[in-house]
């Protein structure tokens, strides 16, 4: 089985882009991963593409086809959607492909356009991300269910606003030079807990926010690498994907993501890794709370003990695993579809060195990324590493 | 590499469920297609599943782990959509995976919910599957899409609406027994020719009908239905996608299909046969004229050749090539997600006998599907054969 490489990153910067359409954002970062990995474009064998909502967003379904035109390829493309998790899958699939020996390259990443919608628009298409029947009728939206998510978890294992502010502020600080974030500025604590509140007791700053943007990845098999002479010094060593039940009534236990255990294990086992190994990592920190979950279910805290991290500076960019030193989605922005591809890309850049947070990991070589579909019904990880 | 068997195939009926979620459908055909294979639901390792407009008719996103449940699965779940050839793709991965080695059994199918919406806003979800920006802006929806493809092909090979009438009426005709059809009766071709006309040339009885409805597939390896003497005679031979532009305007020749094209080579060689071969087929109907299209891209019949061909009599049930045993999206029903699906369940009971319109073709061993997205922007093509 061949080993795969990541050739190349695309990213649009996250954020409003007022007036341009989904196809153009996607064929921003498409070209720009294709410029990165210095291959040509011919050589692209399929487009593994991830978007959630642009049925609703742009009235645009069957995007596949659009977006293999506006990245000037002349290939199949298939769409993957597994809400915030699309581009994860995406990614996932396009790997397993290259593996299997079916395509030497293949593009994957995904778009989402958001800031076209209304607040109340954007926050009822995210919903369909929840389960209609038994979660939205009765008045769940996202901020409420990781609300829900948050309380569970301080009943059974403490913690408090304090902590959840700490996670919003070291993600906002790492986005600080983040040229692709879309909030480059500190927010202190203080300003975290001051701040008006969602969903009790997340406020405004526990939750990421409505984003604009698009990810791409060239990903290559270790032959066509050799082959072509390519500087690709990142390959995707493992990724596993996990599900659970969507609503959060039919969980065992609301303040645990077992799905995200799912996917880290099978990714670890793909790796030959454990947890341990991991020196840095991107995790799905749509709300603060589930970035605590995230460090918890991917085995690098025991449950209730990562709720401190980030107040304790283990995840901060001097600490020992630093946790979303792109700013998260928390800051950096979380175009749904996108999120999943731009996780994979601002890992591969810290990896290579040429990130502007590369320095709080100089000699970092394993790298995990965490992708998460609703409250962590679909999860989907990823160990990079800087190839020997 | 393994070879893949159709362990058990599961349809509902095909048509208005009224009432009925979309989860509860997808749910009757899972569970009719594992207790047709004979197989425990705990060995399914994941679920492929189809859905093109569930944001729009059930404010339904992230699905698949909704359908997961429903089906009684406990494994991850994937969403595939590439609008009316979503489960198609679904099944197509789902047989790339197990002959990867990276499962023995997978659950692949889809569903739509279609009839609980409007007419007009039916008509619009659909369209959702065009280019919204140079083709729906502009006032065109899918009749007038295929209606411009049938002009196109008139003026370019001749033909006309009487030879469409006899796609329609042999379809109809095929669909009399079928227990799973939307529409058990007879169309003449005199009806067809007196319809409403929808949109120039095309009339009612050239388009196919809007459908609720679910399909489902138990793929396993060859080892797997051994190792368990499953009674599995079916297998997937051949595997092949195509896209091309999504916006009609984009085409060298509005008359052409070549994404079939490329589909049908990539799955010849894959099975290693050529379209002669080819003994039944299954193919996407949406319109008369797409079957006639169809025909001549999958190298059934050379350009110009395909639009006598029903009106001949060789692809009814008595002639060589019988097309749409199962009455075809015309008459047996299109339920967008689902069609790709309930062509390999409706291909797979032909070649094993038991399909009500199996003694048309008694001695058949090579079958053929073809699933299109949008106006073929995506073309899925499968070929099935008994095995040895």
């Amino acid at each position: 089985m061949t080993g795969v490489r990541v050739a190349g990153v695309g990213l649009t910067p996250f954020g409003r882009h007022e007036g341009r359409e989904g196809r153009d954002l996607f064929a921003e970062a498409a070209l720009s991963a294709l410029a990165d990995a210095g291959v040509e474009s011919g050589d692209v064998e399929h487009l593994n593409y991830g978007n959630f909502m642009g049925a609703l967003a742009e009235r645009q379904g069957h995007q596949a086809p659009l977006m293999v035109e506006a990245a000037g390829l002349r290939c199949p493309g298939t769409r993957y959607e597994e809400a915030c998790a699309s581009a994860g899958v995406a990614v996932r699939e396009a790997v397993r492909a290259i593996r299997s020996g079916e395509a030497d390259m293949l593009l994957a990443g995904g778009m989402e356009r958001m800031t076209n919608l209304s607040t109340a628009e954007v926050t009822e298409s995210l919903a369909v991300a929840a389960d209609e029947l038994f979660e939205v009728r009765a008045g769940v939206t996202f901020p409420g269910a990781y609300a829900l998510m948050a309380r569970a978890y301080f009943d059974r294992y403490g913690g408090d606003r304090e902590d959840l502010a700490h996670v919003a502020s070291k993600n906002h600080s790492n986005a600080l030079n983040n040229e692709y974030a879309q909030y480059q500025r500190e927010v202190t604590v203080e300003e975290v807990l001051d701040a008006p509140t969602v969903a009790s007791p997340l406020g405004l700053f526990d939750a990421c926010p409505i984003t604009d943007g698009a990810s791409a990845l060239v990903l290559v098999s270790d032959e066509y690498a050799a082959e072509h002479d390519l500087d690709a010094p990142v390959s995707v060593a493992g990724t596993g994907q996990g599900g659970d039940r969507a609503a959060l009534q039919d969980r065992a236990d609301m303040a645990l993501t077992p799905a995200a255990t799912d996917a880290a294990d099978e990714a670890y086992a793909d790796a030959g890794i454990t947890a341990d190994d991991v020196e840095v990592a991107e995790v799905h920190d749509c709300f603060t709370i589930a970035e605590v979950a995230a460090l918890e279910s991917l085995g690098f805290y025991e449950p209730g003990e990562g709720i401190g991290a980030a107040r304790r500076g283990e995840t901060t960019r001097d600490g020992d695993l630093p946790v979303n030193l792109s700013g998260g989605l928390k800051a950096k922005g979380h175009p749904v579809g996108a999120t999943g591809g731009s996780q994979l890309a601002e890992m591969t850049r810290i990896l290579r060195g040429d990130h502007p947070n590369s320095d709080a990991v100089p000699d970092a070589t394993v790298g995990l990324t965490h992708n998460a579909g609703g409250t962590v019904a679909s999860a989907v990880v990823h160990v990079l590493e800087v190839a020997e």
